[in-house]
């Protein structure tokens, strides 16, 4: 099995949709008219949930940044100095994080261009990323945080920059696993034996997983979340779902905290709103923990803080889990006040979670 | 080069002293004596700063839990279930997290040898390392936090739980590089061209020196700490230098938080304070960001908030740092008010950190 080609960003043509938005600038002056840059409004009112996409979209609303203004004209003058750093570093096959733009600034020539602050320079990458359309990794912009672990039966080409290297994620690495790098797209999927994608959100829970050998018996991709889940992490879990069509699930503490890291891998964030189609897997299942595990498997549990009340109860107001499944499962949590986490399975002895839980409960959701 | 045989723990020797323990309670009541366990008072005021060994270690207080009382002999009941416990996981080579053996303790038939939080069972855990000389990796007890990421020339082999497996750190690893067990004494150093080891604070500046093949050219193993680092991590970089007998290297971030990093990595914590032997290398070298660099390079700054001026005026006070070069380097940050990140280093071009700064700085330490 292989992927298409459009995994592989094409750097040309990242460079010239960039070199376009500049130029827009260039045709404006020339045409005597004021420079803008039109980008949707990006605040909270302007995010709707797709219901047919069942993910997070921009709304109709725009904003317009001219150069009308000095606050304006600003703006746009480090709109082209960061196209002008963008664009050399797509020609020179290189890559840098958000961070080093913001200090990398300070050694352009004009004071006015520099960004003043480390929000504005990423806020920039974010507009210049919807209003070319090009994603950020598509820029060769790295993410601070590198992706979890991956461990199972598939067998996978990465392009680094030393060479290609053909890793398969059970024979060929340590009990860690196999490490996302940050820029996923680099992955090429050659072969693998998997039936599904179990997203696991702690490193205790996985190493679990890992030691009791539940990837090797039942075929699965044990894909490490490491708490809210990097960019990263979250596209190679899109990509093994659209492009190997294995089922993607999650499995979670149980708490408000950890549904909205499965809402994260399965509707997107709001922050990344203009990414979701290609971040978010809305066919993602919930596996638990679940108020009900809660109840029927006599967990262990803590009792709900009042900031745990509060986000069950902002949850019920969000449209990614105003579901008849996800409102039963809060008003069930928020009736008898408590939570337990992933682990508390081993009250039931270490085996319990890779022999019973896991098990029953995918063969309930029809995975296995 | 191969490691000496004292790296692959021996799991019958780490059973025989858990069980000595118990045996000792054993005798003591059969000799009509109420049982007793002894171990070094863990509080800040019994630890000491070694001056010859140049590590933390404890003083010469000492506490007794005796089963005179209800709540030590709870402790004492507690401690008798918890090397059962451990007693049968290394029998059946099995391992466990801290948090699982908590909530595991529920299944236990006695309700008073259950633990009431994670705290006890963490600090029994601890109790038992000190007393039975055997560290918890021994005890098959595996953190959460897993290790970070190495890149660089070195091939190792790592006992997994699927059998061995030879990995080379920049042949068979992707971008992301080799990920560190959670017990990194699994693993056997092969063969090596490293010249150095260089430990990397953050992730941005750890892709940074991969991008630009950094380990490649100088002969690097870049170990990235990411943030504070995890005792696997520690426990690696001390093993390098032990074992393949190659210079340790800190680089983070020029403030008190990362200098306490370097101290973590070079003179062990006081939380760790037993395991300094077995964690901490007091030959470790601290490259930058320094004060200094601060002035020389112009970098970037913020200023000093209130918690960072008292926690450098904390480091002068603390043993590990009383050095005329701490002490300097200290002072001239307070005097300046100012930090910066490593990242800083990028307002003189991406590459200034691996052409010029790095060089520069390893050579006037003596490491290139």
């Amino acid at each position: 099995m292989s992927t298409d080609s459009d995994t592989t960003p094409d750097t040309e043509e990242a460079r010239e949709q960039l070199i376009d938005l500049a130029a827009d600038f260039y045709d404006q002056f020339a045409d005597g008219e004021v420079p803008t840059m039109t980008i949707p409004t990006r605040t909270k009112s302007n995010i709707v949930f797709d219901e047919d996409e069942q993910v997070w979209v921009y709304g109709d609303r725009n904003s317009t940044r001219s150069a009308k203004t000095i606050s304006g004209a600003e703006k746009i003058l480090k709109a082209v100095y960061t196209i002008d750093f963008l664009s050399q570093q797509l020609e020179e096959d290189r890559s840098s994080t958000l961070r080093e733009l913001y200090y990398l600034s300070e050694s352009w020539d004009l004071d006015e261009a520099q960004f003043n602050t480390q929000d504005e320079s990423n806020n920039l990458i974010e507009d210049l990323e919807i209003v070319s359309d090009v994603k950020r990794e598509d820029f060769h912009m790295r993410p601070e945080e590198s992706g979890a672990k991956v461990m199972g039966p598939l067998l996978l080409r990465e392009q680094t920059n030393r060479g290609d290297r053909e890793i398969h994620c059970q024979d060929d690495v340590g009990q860690g696993g196999y490490q996302i790098p940050n820029n996923p797209d680099t992955i090429e999927f050659l072969d693998n034996d998997a039936k599904f994608v179990l997203c696991v959100e702690t490193g205790g829970m996985r190493d679990r997983l890992v030691e009791n050998g539940f990837d090797d018996e039942y075929d699965a991709l044990v894909v490490h979340l490491g708490g809210q889940p990097a960019r990263a992490t979250r596209r190679l879990i899109k990509r093994l779902h659209d492009e190997l069509d294995l089922p993607v699930t999650v499995f979670t503490d149980g708490d408000p905290w950890s549904y909205r890291i499965f809402g994260s891998v399965s509707y997107g964030s709001i922050k990344s709103a203009h990414l979701s189609e290609y971040l978010a897997t809305p066919e993602a299942q919930f596996i638990g923990i679940r108020p009900e595990d809660i109840v029927e498997y006599e967990l262990p549990t803590d009792p709900l803080s009042d900031s745990d009340v509060n986000a069950l109860e902002s949850e019920l107001e969000d449209p990614r889990f105003q579901t008849d499944f996800w409102e039963e499962q809060i008003e069930l949590q928020l009736d008898i006040n408590k939570k337990a986490e992933q682990q508390a399975l081993a009250s039931r002895g270490l085996d319990f979670v890779t022999e019973t839980y896991l098990p029953e409960r995918l063969d309930e959701m029809g995975v296995l």
